[in-house]
């Protein structure tokens, strides 16, 4: 029997892997990974230079679906599927061997791999291995602590109501908003409504070599892909310096 | 000119620290460490096994204030003064060599190191190495996904006033509370207010070997040290499953 093993993989840097990822993708003789059709995908990318050769991959590949919203029941019943699909075949895999599963950041954290998970419960042994979330790359990239005292900080994805974020914003010191990309019109207004586009950082694939910083109120919204995350660093307590 | 680089360790389980902070603290000749006095200090005791014999070390040790309240500006200050001293400190070490700073987690988020790297700016090199956070570490000891779709997570910290809980609470899908020891009570009756303890879980010492993981409601306010972190998962949006 063998196990289906979902590895985190940080926020892009292999550098940043866990010693527990980096060992088991190395080592590993079957990987999957999500990615979208005609796209070698974000995780395969980041184990490129890690890969033992002769590893069997499967490319787990979403559905296109140019006709249906996203939202839509009928696109959310294509995924549905897709993850039932794919749970079989992995259980049907783990019968005989070690299977990793790649995923970007932290697997627990909005990860697609958390689809696999409820399914696989009770059908095949899985284990997750924790990585750095993509956001605490991104912050990491800014060269500013994040969080301090009691400061609160709230993650919010930018697909939510504009009314729903200028609140969670108001109500928060440190700010993380994710899926941004066509959202990122209603987040800059939201953040302004909030008081905090000043603030506000844009990071493009932090960590990795192409990574981009820029403050929210100098981008145009033009530029902005899916992943890339707004960032308002919190100012809490702390003791004075004094010198 | 040597380099202060501050290697944040991850939740606890070395296993866990990123490829670059292991092969940091295994290289390292002068390391140096926060402890409370008389203790031997979490992040140390996560390299136990990693350090290279003969490395230096330094013990940055707490000041002890046993008659001042925490909160008190005269503690505050005599902590203003315990961090200035360890930034000259550490500043006149790195003229010959460099430094590696062992930080529990993820060092930009709530991170003591932080009081340094402020106070370092300008007056050495100084990198940092991110961490999986604390966090992290707990909710993947509860083998079930934190957040999903477009749940709003909110972090906060135990000591903060209890309406301030409830309202955050109320308005978040998912919870993190860090910073609960002697607060706990507080941060139990902020849940219930909140209608969200009967989904609350404590998680102490997460991915160590003496880790625990109860239901908040099953656990006495008593048994609970400064670091153990309050968690309610989100249960956001995600596709139906169809068998």
């Amino acid at each position: 029997m063998g196990r289906i093993i979902c590895a985190g993989l940080g926020p892009g840097d292999p550098d940043l892997m866990s010693v527990r990822a980096d060992r088991l993708v190395r080592t590993a003789q079957h990987v999957a990974f999500f990615r979208k059709k005609g796209r070698s995908g974000q995780a395969r990318k980041m184990v490129n230079a890690l890969l033992a050769p002769g590893a069997m991959e499967y490319a787990m590949e979403y559905p296109v679906t140019t006709e249906l919203p996203f939202d839509s029941p009928a696109y959310i019943e294509c995924l549905a599927r897709f993850y039932d699909e794919w749970a079989a075949r992995l259980t049907e895999l783990a019968r005989t061997r070690d299977i990793v599963v790649l995923c970007e950041g932290d697997p627990f954290f909005y990860g697609s791999f958390m689809h696999l998970y409820t399914r696989l419960q009770g059908r095949a042994e899985v284990e997750v291995v924790p990585g750095i979330p993509g956001m605490v790359g991104c912050w990491w990239v800014t060269g500013q602590p994040m969080t301090w005292g009691d400061d609160v900080m709230t993650v919010l994805m930018g697909t939510l109501p504009e009314d729903t974020l200028v609140e969670r914003m108001q109500a928060a010191d440190a700010i993380v908003v994710m899926k941004t990309g066509r959202n990122l019109p209603r987040v800059r207004r939201a953040l302004a409504r909030a008081g905090r586009l000043e603030q506000a950082w844009l990071v493009q694939h932090g960590t990795m070599p192409q990574q981009q910083m820029a403050r929210l109120a100098d981008t145009p919204d033009e530029v902005c892909p899916y992943f890339a995350i707004v960032l308002v660093h919190g100012q809490g307590r702390r003791p004075e310096m004094a010198e």
